[in-house]
């Protein structure tokens, strides 16, 4: 029986991942309070949006309008951090200007997909991102990189291990820390989450290891738990498990950030959102969209034997 | 990273857990066609049905004469075992008549639902349950018997681990080594399965511990993954993931077996069934019951990874 717990905490991801796929554009005033809502859940940690061409992907073209208001609003709790997704430098400056807290950035460890999403390989992609990051670095904000792909790719299939470890390194020398590893195709399983999470938190001390799963092949919420038992201590999730890559030939959800709390829940970790909360807003995200969502918490309710019968 | 593996195999309950909710009859043939299946699939131990009155469960009327008709037939390869679930000593008589190779019975460690569905407490169910277990291995059958609502109930909420160790032993000292923990209510999580299975896998060496799982929510998979680890032998899995118990008050489907072979055959386990021809099977059940089913695998298809692209 595992007996020491760390801490950790989820990056809801739902307004970037799990809409930027969704045809229907959801109203920007929508947006607004489902970010509200997220404060009122006590999650830390929420990705507003990328910043991408708005003709490329028009459910994101009020990002930079998000991050402005949510600020001027005031009603952003301080200890919550606003991420945003960028691509390229100009999507770099657009967040510098509208306030982004924290830059998500990274690379596929897969070249094909590499070339694909962004016209470049991955050498050339890597060497672009740490520019950019060192930049957002340099302006005092906080940069979490990522490895796409990292556990295998709808293109290529299998990705070694030491090409996902090489990026890592690369990382690691330009000085950061915060590192996600996304499995974009959905490919991951657990023995290989505990191999390649294992490996690169035995690079350094500092590392700040995050996950991104996708639910793909159902393994999602078991790639979870694998990474925190390895260590991951910051899990990327979308509400009600919506999204999903439009860039791979199968596109599934993210992992669903309610089904991922009430395990940590039950396996007594302390400091997670209010899962009622939780339930409620992926409750009015699914009745908005019109159709039922992967999630199996907003569908259940809480659990009775959370609630103390 | 885990390194010693050991062999599982599933035990198809679909026919049984799986269909016994479903309104709409699915015909005999039908039901030959899809056991058939199930036979060029490779997977050892099917569950024909239960041996339940016909107006309770209209679902399962046809059990007696699929065993009859199956043992008939000659398909049936020699290695695979064909199960039936037994409520009582009526239901013994049937299945011992038709030819039932593996008995499978239990109590509810939960005196509420034990009640509610059996007309009796725990201590009693467990006496009754006793003798009729004796009573099929005295005819040289198999025997499973099993501890519902071992993680938890939804009538009595938290169900003690003493109560479900107290259970196993009773059964030990029977004799009975083949025991199921089923997590009727779906309350399971990882921490749980690996504390309740190690402690039941210490009473006995000779213990055959087998796991049955319902993914009510989203801790299927990871539950599944954490008994194999804490070294349990046998899963329970529906195809496609349908059914649920109708006497608790949550019912939700049982572990997808498609989905749980993907995550064993990652993992790297061999022998396991054709995943291929598992995904078809579903695919046709799904398409005559009309409606999606919460399966990943039938929906995705086989990954390209395993497809070698």
């Amino acid at each position: 029986m595992q007996t020491v717990k760390h801490n950790i905490n989820i990056h809801e991801v739902g307004l970037r991942d799990g809409l930027q796929i969704e045809k229907q554009l959801v109203p920007f005033e929508k947006k607004m309070g489902w970010i509200n809502r997220l404060f009122a859940s006590g999650i830390k940690k929420i990705q507003l949006g990328s910043f991408v061409h708005p003709v490329k992907v028009p459910q994101m073209s009020d990002t930079d309008r998000l991050f402005t208001d949510v600020l001027k609003s005031g009603k952003k709790p301080e200890n919550v951090i606003l991420s945003g997704l960028v691509l390229n430098e100009k999507g770099l400056d657009r967040g510098l200007a509208c306030g982004v807290e924290m830059f998500c950035m990274g690379v596929s460890a897969s070249n094909t997909h590499s070339v694909k999403n962004t016209g470049m390989s991955t050498t050339e992609a890597l060497g672009r991102i740490i520019t950019m990051a060192k930049r957002a670095v340099s302006e005092s904000k906080r940069v979490q990189v990522s490895v796409q792909s990292a556990f295998g790719c709808g293109y290529e299939g299998l990705i070694s291990k030491n090409q996902v470890i090489d990026i890592v390194k690369s990382y690691l020398d330009a000085g950061l820390l915060t590192i996600s590893l996304a499995d974009t195709a959905g490919y991951a399983f657990p023995e290989q989450v505990t191999d390649l999470f294992g490996a690169i938190i035995e690079l350094d001390n500092n590392i700040e290891p995050a996950c991104h799963f996708h639910d793909t092949f159902g393994t999602g919420i078991a790639n979870c738990f694998t990474a925190y038992q390895a260590g991951v201590t910051c899990f990327e999730s979308a509400f009600g498990g919506l999204g999903g890559c439009p860039f791979t030939r199968i596109s599934s959800g993210n992992v669903c950030t309610e089904d991922l709390v009430y395990l940590f829940m039950r396996q007594g970790l302390a400091d997670l959102p209010d899962l009622e909360k939780l339930i409620e807003l992926t409750r009015d995200i699914g009745q908005h969209l019109g159709r039922e969502l992967s999630g199996r918490l907003y569908k259940t309710g809480l659990p009775n034997i959370l609630k103390g019968f």
